[in-house]
């Protein structure tokens, strides 16, 4: 696999963004380029001031899946915020905001946090991602 | 790249149709076909009569992403709507409900918005996609 | 199309449950191989005592998309669970919990239905998923 993985981030719930951040560290620690574009409610979630806040979670998570995040986190569990500050370390990460989604949020680049790599359109996206994964999360 | 780009809409919220729209355009502008398979709740955003109606944002926006969402289409945005249309201009954008939704839903074929070019089922989808990135919002 | 398909499924409500277990029918029916990684709220779904529970549906679904999916059920539509178990029968589909969201959810093997091969991590999802799609769902 030389192809890069793509992730283009929508939500920005706490639950998805994990995932997110998994499926990132995961290829990464594979050795392979991990290309993530963040869109809409992902990308408010990379806000300097937002990042560390609780994002909630997808709302069939419910009282329960709460529970589960909440004990987990307690006991140690590492955040998306710090798994993709290392998934950058163990190899190639590049994060884009998306720009369309830049304007209609009102972001400018330095409201961004230090994880985000800059600012792109999906024009640049589609060329970066060549012929490898694309997934929506 | 001359595998299609291929995207399976689910959601029928106006924040994930915007973003899928951009997706496709953006392919579309880059000469890659596009075929778009409409399931569920994204189909019933593509019925005749309801195209046109607000289709709500993911619950997750909350009271501050509504008003982004709106302050930009007073400003002039185009919507997910006209965005595909002009997506079909630039290149061979290719627009299938799921016919399994169909029966769920229980449309039939002209209660479907011009933008559907026909319904078909998921192997005709995977024949169409070939070796294609799918992509599911 | 020798690569596999490759569907995480991370959403455990009825309604995606039910587009991903088409989409997993539809590819085995055309022979090729399907990876289902469970994870976080999908995976809770797959527990042997929770499987045939009413999972619901995504919120924008409302009580038109709710009585549209019960009329189905009423006439005979078969849920995902039973959608799943055939498409194991038309070709190779293998379905994995993901390590992490069993810890997560403090799931052990046995809690799984027997839809559910086994448990791994995600390196071993992207050795087995190659050069395949990935859809996140």
């Amino acid at each position: 696999m030389d192809e890069p993985l793509n992730l283009v981030l929508f939500s920005g719930t706490d639950d998805r963004l994990q995932a997110a951040a998994v499926l990132t560290a995961g290829a990464a620690a594979l050795g392979r380029p991990v290309n993530v574009f963040l869109q809409y409610w992902a990308l408010d979630a990379f806000r300097r001031d937002h990042i560390d806040r609780d994002h909630g979670l997808a709302p069939e998570a419910g009282t329960e899946g709460r529970e589960h995040v909440d004990h987990l986190r307690q006991a140690g569990q590492v955040g998306w915020q710090e798994v993709l500050r290392q998934a950058k370390e163990l190899g190639p990460v590049d994060i884009q905001a998306c720009s369309l989604s830049m304007d209609l949020l009102g972001i400018e680049e330095p409201d961004l946090d230090p994880l985000v790599d800059g600012v792109e359109g999906v024009t640049a996206f589609y060329l970066n991602a060549g012929a490898g994964q694309v997934v929506f999360i």
